[in-house]
């Protein structure tokens, strides 16, 4: 390992290497400090040249290679293993700003740079980024790329992979893919840059990426609806996709013990009671009725008795106070002890269904636990999490949520990805047809498995390695 | 071969294959008749479970499978070859209905069925497929999937892949994998479809497919402009997208040759007249303030000098009628006689370029051509065909169309796919480490390379099949 250092230190400087126990410590723990592990050394390449090097050094001595973004990950994907034979491979130096193309709407960036970052970039050319996750400030483009990150915007705009156009790789064995094309339609052969979104840098490492942007949307609307059930939320979704489905932004949904947390813990309270569920809604456009369609659409559904309550925001700080009751759920429930987070998505039309299994077998299986289920109703994608449990039954609950997903058609990860915390649920869960398909990717782009191992795929069986 | 055919009757019933020489004459040649082939037999399964049985028949023999929807492709992707020992394996019989789910707005369909049905099946739950290509009576849920298909409203709602929720899939040794989920989120590892969305069958069979739906747009407004030269059709695409981007359903550029063309050989004469470039733009929405939204833009951008004049269609006739003048462009095309035909794209800031070099390249190249451009400005597709050339000029012309848009970042073909009609220019151009990629994807879903030889993929030598 020693040779292994000196060569990495010759390949990319001495300054870019580190391996003392201390200054690698942030690199070796996720935010939330719920993954640790350990490492040879952490390595922050300044170029696509300098990763190309890592991974050739890497592959020749069968060295294991944990890439990081900014590290805000909730499953553990950028943690290395306790072994202390991996190295952490951090794209955090990689920051340039290789071309920004304003008539074309494009822009492509190294993959440290930051999201927020790339949303200003954006923004000074009088254009839109509009991915929106909590991180954005320290998630960087290789991260949300490697992850599809998702956020409270999907509805509308989708998920990561849909904003990216091109990309630049690097593989297991060292080779660069440039794939870096400013199209909008390439139907030249298999899509490859697919491939290598969403599946945490175990097929290959993201060095930079070419992403679309969009025109802003002037005029933003926001209300806190009170709704009795969830099969009324889904009849107001639908509502609401009928009247203005275009110019939806946003269709969150929290349950009363969500809203009760944030008012305990943090102390926000929302302006209406309920006794059911409560939805925030946002319509964003550019086009002069939107207020109007705005209006009608809360007066409609109340008259249509698809609401109990309303309070429409008539400002940005009102409608950043709404959005304050949704964006600190997560603080609130962190605040009253450890819980146990799950990220499942059902068919949307599956939601109360799923709800109601889910209420009724955490009551039964542990009887102090409380749920806080919140969630993205547009994508079918809920938080169903778990507060005040014994600790004892975490790993039953868990599995019986993951379960419950699954019979109805679901998935145990809409947004948030395996990483190393729910490979060994998708391991249970998924067939054995698919797991092998997965196996076989791997094995044809990392052959010897040293690419993030124990991350995104089904590990290969020693035995197989090609 | 006879112990193949009695092999395939018993697996798949008598009535399902077809190896009668003039039979099998409709699955040989494409709708356009540009392709032909030869085949052993056509199969045409009823079921999942039966084209699971075939592959496996042909994997076992190694007899080489070209699968086929509507036939209505445009690379002969769908034509097996002349060697007469390919099958084909159309999926025209496999049409059911699984499953509408109105709520979640999903539908979930076999192969066979057309696109026009399925768009008649969203509309019948007050929904819409927003896929619009002409073929669409013809083409197949397989066929668009396999093929990634484009069309006049990317701008707006994307390709084919982006409408994709869920696959079921049967590889060349017969494995089905059961991807048929109703989710808009699923960050579960890998997303595997991705790899068989635009592969043309030759990484896998798609049998069905769960398709999202998306609320329809209950307003409409088309205008046809005339524009001065490219520079400023980009400087009036940017300017729409800025003040009303979100509802841009089409923005399609047509030559002055290319209207030329329409009005002597099918007759049809626009409204207004250019010197240079004429654009039809589309807006929907279902918000109240569209048409106001669209006057202003009209206006504004005749106030600007952005445009020199315009004609908007004030009923959905008029708009029919111009949108007549865009689609008859390949028919008058036809009538003409021979045309060499591209689908490339570029970087949209690159049109003015593409556009100006290729004039340039056909006038020096062969004196006698004329040019006929045409295509989708928001996803930085043309169609840059070529009429009235000399033949034995015709391969330099593909091949300098071809460089042309390579050399500014481009695609040899933005929504036709490479087929076998583009798979040489795309061997002859594309880098090696991509080839590379692509013929290791192949080889480990594909190893005996059985699948749609020939198309989409790079050969693989026959030396390094696995």
């Amino acid at each position: 390992m020693d040779n292994l250092l000196s060569d990495l230190r010759t390949a990319i400087g001495e300054t870019n290497v580190i391996a003392d126990r201390g200054a690698m410590g942030p690199y070796l723990t996720d935010w939330r400090r719920a993954f640790h592990g350990s490492a040879v050394a952490v390595l922050l390449p300044r170029s696509t040249a300098q990763v190309a090097s890592v991974l050739r050094a890497c592959a020749s001595r069968g060295v294991c290679v944990v890439p990081q973004g900014g590290n805000t990950g909730l499953a553990g994907g950028a943690t290395p293993d306790a072994s202390g034979q991996q190295v952490v491979l951090s794209l955090a130096r990689m920051q340039a700003v290789r071309r920004v193309d304003r008539i074309g709407m494009t822009i492509e960036l190294e993959a440290g740079i930051s999201l927020a970052e790339a949303r200003r970039l954006a923004a000074a050319e009088g254009l839109e980024l509009p991915i929106s996750i909590a991180s954005e400030g320290t998630a960087t483009i290789g991260g949300i790329i490697s992850t599809n990150a998702g956020g409270v915007h999907v509805v509308r705009h989708g998920m990561t992979r849909e904003w990216v156009l091109g990309l630049e790789v690097v593989l297991a064995d060292g080779t660069c893919l440039d794939g870096l094309r400013h199209l909008r339609k390439n139907n030249a052969g298999l899509d490859w840059k697919q491939l290598f979104v969403g599946t945490e840098g175990a097929l290959g490492i993201v060095t930079a990426a070419v992403l679309r942007m969009a025109p802003p949307l002037r005029q933003r609307h926001v209300a806190l609806l009170a709704v009795a059930d969830l099969a009324t939320v889904l009849g107001l979704f639908n509502y609401a996709m009928a009247r203005c489905g275009e110019a939806l932004t946003a269709f969150e949904l929290m349950s009363e013990q969500s809203v009760e947390l944030v008012a305990r813990n943090v102390g926000l309270t929302p302006p209406v009671n309920s006794s059911g569920w409560f939805v925030l809604i946002e319509l964003a456009s550019s086009l002069p009725g939107l207020a109007t369609a705005f209006e009608d659409l809360v007066g409609e559904a109340l008259e249509l008795g698809l609401i109990l309550d309303g309070s429409l925001a008539t400002s940005e700080r009102q409608a950043a106070e709404l959005w304050a009751l949704r964006e600190n759920i997560t603080l609130a429930e962190a605040t009253s002890g450890p819980s146990l987070k799950h990220d499942i998505s059902v068919p949307i039309s599956a939601i109360p269904q799923f709800v109601a299994s889910f209420e009724g077998a955490m009551s039964s299986l542990d009887p102090n636990a409380r749920t806080n289920v919140f969630g993205h109703v547009g994508d079918g994608n809920l938080h169903a999490n778990v507060v005040g449990f014994s600790p004892t039954k975490a790993t039953a609950i868990t599995q019986k949520v993951h379960d419950l997903a699954w019979s109805l058609g679901g998935s145990i990860t809409a947004e948030h990805g395996l990483g190393q915390y729910r490979l060994s649920e998708y391991q249970r869960l998924a067939p054995m047809n698919e797991q092998e398909l997965l196996r076989r990717i791997k094995r044809s782009l990392d052959p010897a498995g040293l690419l993030n191992r124990g991350k995104a795929f089904p590990l290969i069986p020693d035995g197989h390695r090609a």
